[in-house]
């Protein structure tokens, strides 16, 4: 195996090199202190330092105001698909989720088991390969939120026009397109996203809440399971995952010397309509996705049989090129691009595209 | 600062070094995969193959049978506190609490929202001290299980015999003194432990459930909060905390070297009694927790004054002993001294402490 390999997986996926470097130099010895970070404790002034630095950078970088509140968390974007509701949803209040994919469907699934949720619109019975257009919904405006996945990594489809909620707040779980470009935090009542696809490694979820959900919080939750107190503790309730906020606050660091989120956004449509491209110039390869609801981040298609695509996997691992058969539940190809995969992967992809498609024809 | 200090931090806590050097070592490309651990899929069989090894090496260090599973979760043992009563405890029925120290009055606490919680014991009232002897108590037999903390972090107790409850399931909070001694887990339902300060870093909990309990768990609960599910998808539901699974099993390895658990009781008896000694020779030295009670991983005790406690700690930083301050909540000193930390850093202190007292004398 190469020294670094093409890793096209869809989350956890391939990290800034950089950023691992970094980590790796300072693993056993972080900032002359003669201990790990995985040692320190989560009251010292260095922890508070890097837990204080990650919210920052990620206030900088995403342009997220003070009537925001940042929190890291753990158990996912699926823990967040029972928290929404156990902390938003009044005893007898109604929330709204739009289902566009596998973990939209989940979200919407989990909701059901803490209160009264309406499906207000679903994709699934055209296999997820789009999202819902306007005309297609029609939002209750007195929903206590409206739920929405903005990337389904799975379907490859994307959120380009948010919904509007008028004052109804908008949840969503960005966990697989979070500052893959910018984000007008003024749009939303509440996001979460898990690290692990654009923001860092598994085990912390990036939750921002607008101050003034914070009172819907009921007492009677257990005290993890409440955002006004993990707000009021400032994510340090118990002992947080301080690892993975590091990782998450290099990557934010990384960020930034890319040139922030405008940046972000031009290099990932340049790798996507690269692939895109090739797919939409071949009889070959066939798009999972509505062309216009199109993601940026999970490139989905298929050939011709499976058994092409059992081969054309084997052939892209033999080129250095991995993790890039579809999900299990729906097969196919599948290309994860965040932002951390180099636009010379992509090139490497698009090329190995055009040859395989030559060596069929 | 020397390239290693003694760390007494009560958690997260001093690590293996020869662990920590290992993750070091392949954190950028691991197994020559090309990719780091952080980047790799949990659905990859790299990452099923460490969280195999990591729980069959906690089945071979704590002599685990299979008719207990083992689980690796997220949200520390304060997230357990509820999911405690929300799978164990039947909808008219009663659990049983008792409480030895701040954490063990948090799961109290906590649990007293999801259902019918009776206190059965309590040693607030002597600023947790002691443990409750079996005299002081009376369990009910109709329980659906019973609640203790095996150690208390910040009272520096221990339960050296757990409490007799027949039939009815003991559920513990182990996360202070979990393998810091042989454990026979037939002893209980259910144990719990984050891994922040005896068996790795923070971001992952060890749970550990005897089979019959599982049916239990009611299906309406949210997926992430369910042992059920989490049994059914191996702990791999959602995307797992994969690194410290990793951090954890290479502990458990380095478990293995030191000749396990036996091996590690007596190494920790000897840390532990060096301390005690010499706060038992003493009169400006007064421990705090009751000597029939105290506790191995966590040595508490006060100076004649606070400012003697102050001037204490500091000449133990300046000395390359550092985090030897009492918890925030009760003040004094505290040395932690879980499985990792060095025999000799034991010496260095009680060398310390003899010079310290000696300069005041």
């Amino acid at each position: 195996m190469p020294d670094r390999i093409y890793n096209f997986a869809a989350g956890p996926a391939a990290l800034p090199l950089e950023v691992l470097e970094r980590a790796q130099t300072e693993f056993t010895n972080i900032n002359d202190s003669g201990m790990s970070l995985l040692e320190m404790s989560h009251r010292s002034q260095a922890v508070e330092n890097i837990m204080a630095d990650a919210e920052s950078d990620i206030r900088e970088v995403g342009n997220i105001p003070e009537n925001y509140h940042i929190l890291f968390l753990q158990g996912g974007a699926s823990q967040q698909f029972a928290m929404v509701p156990m902390n938003l949803l009044s005893p007898n209040g109604l929330a709204e989720h739009i289902v566009t994919g596998h973990f939209a469907k989940l979200a919407y699934q989990d909701a059901q088991k803490i209160g009264n949720i309406r499906l207000a619109a679903s994709t699934e019975e055209d296999k997820f390969s789009r999202i819902p257009s306007p005309d297609q919904y029609r939002l209750d405006p007195s929903a206590d939120y409206i739920h929405i996945t903005t990337n389904n990594t799975i379907f490859g489809t994307e959120w380009k026009t948010l919904p509007k909620t008028g004052d109804v707040p908008l949840v969503a779980d960005t966990s697989s397109n979070m500052f893959s470009k910018p984000i007008n935090i003024n749009d939303y009542g509440l996001v979460y996203a898990g690290a692990q696809k654009n923001l860092g490694a598994a085990g912390v979820t990036l939750v921002i809440i607008r101050d003034d959900l914070l009172k819907r919080s009921p007492d009677i939750l257990p005290s993890m399971f409440n955002y006004n107190h993990h707000v009021k503790s400032k994510s340090a309730y118990n002992t947080p995952p301080v690892f993975g906020i590091y990782i998450l606050g290099l990557v934010m660091k990384w960020l930034k010397r890319q040139g922030g989120l405008e940046s972000m956004q031009r290099i990932n449509e340049e790798k996507a309509s690269m692939l895109y491209e090739v797919i939409d110039n071949s009889d070959f390869y066939k798009g999972h996705a509505n062309k216009s609801d199109r993601s940026n981040m999970n490139v989905t298609f298929n050939l011709p049989t499976p058994e092409l695509e059992t081969e054309f996997t084997e052939y892209a691992a033999s080129n250095g090129m991995v993790e890039i058969k579809g999900h299990r539940s729906v097969g196919g190809i599948r290309a994860s691009i965040y932002n951390a995969f180099p636009l010379d992967g992509v090139e490497r992809l698009v090329d190995l595209m055009k040859t395989f498609e030559k060596s069929k024809g």
